[in-house]
């Protein structure tokens, strides 16, 4: 495979393809254009400036457009760039699918759908399992491709899938592990829960939220597809398996405060919420981890309450040196 | 009319008809049985004991009936209470429908319903009046007969229609106070935000939550039934008016703390959450300073924070004495 | 009307007076000096900065100064600013009164004044309106001059005596809605609430806190004119009157995270800082959503808790594009 | 001296003089009427009930009336109680002042005068010695007889001025340690910041909270009696010497949350702020300490966030036996 | 195996041995004594008062005694009470035992201690081996014994080790699962993190916090062992494996808040946070619902923040009747 | 003495030895490599741009290097700056001992040892006494070096010890004033509170937060000390005696939320924390406003809740002129 954006040294020349992530107008103090450029490929992301600009630049290099980059890989107040000493839009017999430049999810979209199968099966109550079966559908295709979040955890294309399915399976074992689990109800609330991040979030290029995502949220999203689903499929959205699946997805986030408009009030929602959370960290802090030096902590994570983790060397450190 | 519960003085003697609103079998440390009634009608509540009482009675005075009572308002530390000389079930030929002994709304349902009407009207949208208008058709009887409430705010038949009809009136002030709000939302929204405590709440004698309710509380209630409808009516509930609609009623509890999964980020919907406080406090305060003397403090008011409200006489008061 | 500097367009030339806001010298990197300068009139702001300045020009061009402005709208960073081509100081015979320059109240002073004067008249309570009339004399000239804030809402020349207009035009609606309020006790209080404003804040050109406002607040500075002006006409302070007055500023705030000493315990003082609050965020909503193209969210508000408000478009907007 | 209320034992026939606290009318279950008595002098308080009362006798023992006392020490519920053999009014030719009755501050009246005398001479600044002086003068009496709280923390007859020394005598201690505290300031901020007690308090016997000092409290009681001194004696209540001033009483209370409009912002702010709850915990702990026996938790003092206090046993506490 | 105190229906005549938990003595308002008892043994708690008790009984039934029961179960406001005929302690060759009454983990102990077994094996870093091991053999006893809390969670004789063993059961799942994890940290961590309420509780018979327990918590005094395990040892106790230890018993309730005096810094940390959290739910609900019927919500859990959790029946519930 | 960094008027050319107590590489937007310096010496610190930089330079130049350095004092965007003429590391003949360029305590270290001793030797009870001596003389260098925080309050070479004797002066005057308190405890809890920032930090040139004390924080450190020293000695770290110095220093954060694990649970306790919060907060007003003319505000002062403080003239201060 060829080298991508993160894997040159600074001071490292390069010429590669890669998508514009991001691309803003910018002006000097003495009254200059430019352009800054966010690049990124499936290894990450790597910033540069072009200066200055002709119009005809700025109407080119758009987020969403492949280009071909020479220059060299160099840092700015300790983050890296890139100095851009050319950059063309990629041609129609070059590798300009942008989707190819996105971050995937660790399993392939067949070896997840593969192993979500499964849990759709365990689904032995009709009601549940008709709504799960006809939400998935619906979705198909959004449900395999969109990240889990703009930023933060999952955040490239699949990671709604793969997050779903590592709930999944943590509630396996939680299953086997304790008794009175309802495993149908545990198994469909996860598999819902977060689908209405599809409708929320822009997709897995550029992702932004939606402006309908904005004004209402990926739970009451959720919420109100499984209702008008229930209509379609000529189910009572008030029933009690209904209420009870509903529950599931609205009380998720675990407390008012973080958008859930009731707290779980019953065991499998309860889990839910805990798994959600397990997975969406332990995820968060091995991103994070991947990055950093043995010995050294990781930036501060935002959602995980700004706080930094520390990468230990073989259950090792070497001590700050002390002065007096 | 005749004397009501609350038309006694202590000490003196009654002979009434009013309906149970709550009964508890209990044991006098000793081992007797007896029973703690809650009597009701439009006056208010008062409670009493009927000791020694004998399995048949427990069977016969139950919640939801009403019964014919003699006996004397008293006090027993400090509250109203009534020692019951005589109690029986009201016959077939005498008053014993319950709802008549329930406390009503300020204005009759006719009246509200004719006051509500223009601000439906004045609803030129011609999406949320169709939502509208299916919603107030399907939930009719329940939308002017339920409480707002369980405890707190218009905790009385036709308290809801009544609340959103104060709403309502409000609304057209503002509205022609200022420029830039668009009627047909504010009014929409003011109509439904409160309609899924129809099914939220048991109805208007001895109001409960339901479990529905509990699971899944009254806004993601209205808002399912919102998409439900918009299934049935063939209409886009991710659609930009529908949106729109569905955020009123989501954020209008102001913030996520209060059970609302987003904060209102239109302005109707900042306005029908300011309005909604206003009444619903106005209304408390009302009712707790009707029941309080000149010169002192109401009860401490849960819903209010729990704070004890001040009955000012003739806009001026009587301090304590000093002493030192 | 000649163009005012929020009339002309990005890259378009523009000559205008304007107000000097702001004027800060600072040095480039390499060591040279150069005036951050904000300019401004009734059509808002905008910013330049003049380079390499002599010290002469430093002196010239200070805050509260008109000048003569020749250069061209362009934009840094996304935010709109002026290259400055020529600059001087506005002469004798030109428009150079600063106060000329600065923002204005939706309404007139004369028409703020009438409209006024009927809610003081309506005052019944002599001892209230006593104190009012006194404290509206003695703040005169300010209190129709006084912005309602430093940045927020009502941030304006005026902005003090309109809102309480506003408050006061809703407190009216509220009173014919909803009985037992005290009609002469809400108006004063609503008259009075913000007076301390005009010594909290410097005035409306370049508007800031005074040192006095930092260490005392408007909420004790009114609450203590009051008390001194009792003691000026020989009404007694600590009487029940007073004290109902002093308890209507004192709790206006709502809440005591909110600067006010005590939480509204009587009916008029609760409804008072509903009314506040509604009116201020409805300003705050309005000046945002003007500014804001439809189907956009407005800048985050920082004193509505950081929120950005949507502006639809004729009820409708058209959601972003998906991906996957 | 004579043996008081808590020198009895538990089980010990009592006869003696005491105050009236507290008589509440109360009912039987079954109907029959009773008093319940709070007695008190200055060793504490005791209750007891008073079966079958006559109406005359509720007349009669009313709080703060001397009343004789016989009766036996018990306990009821584990909380010591009197059981009432015989009671009746004191005579006039019996011990029957109330104020004899009541909790005393550790030094006398005398005692505290003397030593606060040196404190307000230190305080050289004119305009505060001059506001000072005329506000300790106004409220002479209440000020050495007024408790500091209603229950809490020096809630005793003089526990206001006993208080105030104490922050004095601290504050002396932390202006020889530490250069640049401005001695006057904190000397008259420190004489001042509780005196609006005086008025938010109804006095030592039976203390409650006046409907005043619920209305306003008594930091705004005292900002506003120095506004209204300094327009009695002729001074801008708005100079600068003044405000300082204002801003020590205003801030006391250190957060807003606990009813200060202002936070400390000059250095003896902060510093009068920390003296107060320091002073305010010690006497708390000791009073409840004083109850506690070695190897004992106080009760939870609501005031310091509920906490119990632990009383170690010279040093040393044993352990509560472990079994498994 | 003999009924137990639960087994018994209401109205039901029981005669019994159990062990008395708690003894009250208290006096009827007209002044006779009784004791309220509670009773329990390994089916749970039953209360009973024993009227008109002589100061031998008093001196005989205390806590911690086996008694011989007979009665009836009955209830007193709602809730279950015996009716005690008549009572005597057990004797000498009567099942008198106090830890045969008492609730016993879901587990045996010495499966719980096969199964501990093969996770300290899999600790292969040498000093947490070493650590993990002294401290077990320390505690053993105690740890085999010792409830996991005083109420809520794994209330019950050998709750520590079985909530000890169910996050490592947890833990192994998780390892599984994901990459990256130190298995030995992990282990190690949940292995000693709650250790310390060995000395934080009293032990299961009657559990109460010691003064120990209550001056320091059981966070701290886990980590004081290890330090002095250390010292004992010869490991330096501020080595880069120690730090890492400690920090995962430091840091292992997740919040300042909760007693941490550190937030998890570290993945593993992070990860025995939640797992321990998770563990604690789901006990604390299946214990919970499994004393409700489908169809009802349990009592408020005060460790859950006080959240009712409802038991669905097969999926399903009948909802409350509607009235209007 | 010599002119010092702070002592030259801006404008002014300089030339003086100082430390580097920071350096970083960094790049302008052309690509250019420069050093952003931090230079200090006793009287502050001094920030300035080597522009080009080589990379011998580059290397030569890092923190804790003494420099010889010639140049003017400037300001950048307010802040004073030097531009740098010239610089050069000193050579061995010359002051280049970094420790003579870090800023010292108010008094000299011989100084507060010899005011600490009598502290020592006051505590009486045998087992705190052989602990703190064993204690401090195993830290015996660092206590005296090292500084009490990383930046806040007494962020100076000695300031642990200085901030230790302060808390035991006032500490004195308390036990002074008041009954009741134990003087060995409250001393013995002051001299070890704050010890373990000897680990935590590391050490007074460049102050940064140790691996160690990120992980552990200042306070478990101290307390596992304590814990392996009764280790050593042959003292129970759980008995009595050891418990309450144990908890002294573990709940002197005075909250869970600051990072004590317990809250102060005995009367010195609570004392310790008080006077620990109240020498900060003095201390850190003290540095801020010694940097400020009277008139203005200190800077924000982040530990001190973000406030700024006054700096009143002569208990005066002239107000912002007004404008309307």
């Amino acid at each position: 495979m060829e080298k991508q954006i993160n894997d040159f040294q600074e001071g490292e020349p390069l010429a590669l393809f890669a998508l514009i992530k991001d691309a803003q107008v910018r002006t000097t103090k003495k009254g200059d254009n430019y352009l800054a450029l966010t690049f990124g490929d499936q290894s990450g992301e790597l910033s540069g400036n072009l200066w200055d600009v002709t119009d005809e630049q700025v109407q080119q290099f758009q987020p969403g457009k492949v280009i071909y980059l020479e220059g060299q890989r160099d840092s700015y107040q300790g983050r890296p760039q890139v100095n851009i000493n050319n950059i063309r839009l990629a041609t129609d017999d070059e590798p300009n699918q942008p989707e190819k430049y996105v971050e995937q999810a660790p399993e392939s979209e067949d070896d997840i759908k593969t192993a979500l199968r499964p849990f759709v099966m365990a689904i032995t109550e009709p009601t549940w399992r008709r709504i799960v079966n006809h939400l998935l559908a619906k979705h198909g295709e959004y449900f395999f491709k969109s990240p889990a979040a703009k930023t933060n955890h999952h955040a490239f294309t699949g990671g709604l899938a793969y997050h779903t399915l590592s709930i999944l399976r943590l509630a396996k074992s939680v299953i086997q592990q304790y008794s009175g689990i309802n495993e149908s109800l545990l198994y469909a609330g996860a598999l819902l829960h977060d689908l209405g991040k599809t409708v929320e979030l822009s997709g897995p290029v550029g992702t932004q939220y939606t402006t309908t995502g904005k004004l209402l949220g990926h739970i009451p999203l959720i919420d109100g597809e499984i209702c008008a689903t229930c209509e379609e499929l000529n189910i009572d959205y008030e029933s009690s398996e209904v209420v009870l699946l509903r529950h599931m997805v609205l009380s998720h986030h675990g407390l008012l405060e973080y958008g859930s408009p009731v707290r779980p009030e019953i065991m499998e929602a309860e889990i839910l919420h805990h798994l959600d959370e397990l997975d969406a960290s332990i995820m968060m802090m091995q991103t994070a981890l991947a990055k950093t030096k043995p010995g050294q902590f990781t930036d501060r994570i935002f959602a995980l309450d700004n706080r930094a983790f520390f990468n230990p060397d073989d259950d090792k450190y070497e001590e700050t040196t002390k002065n007096s």
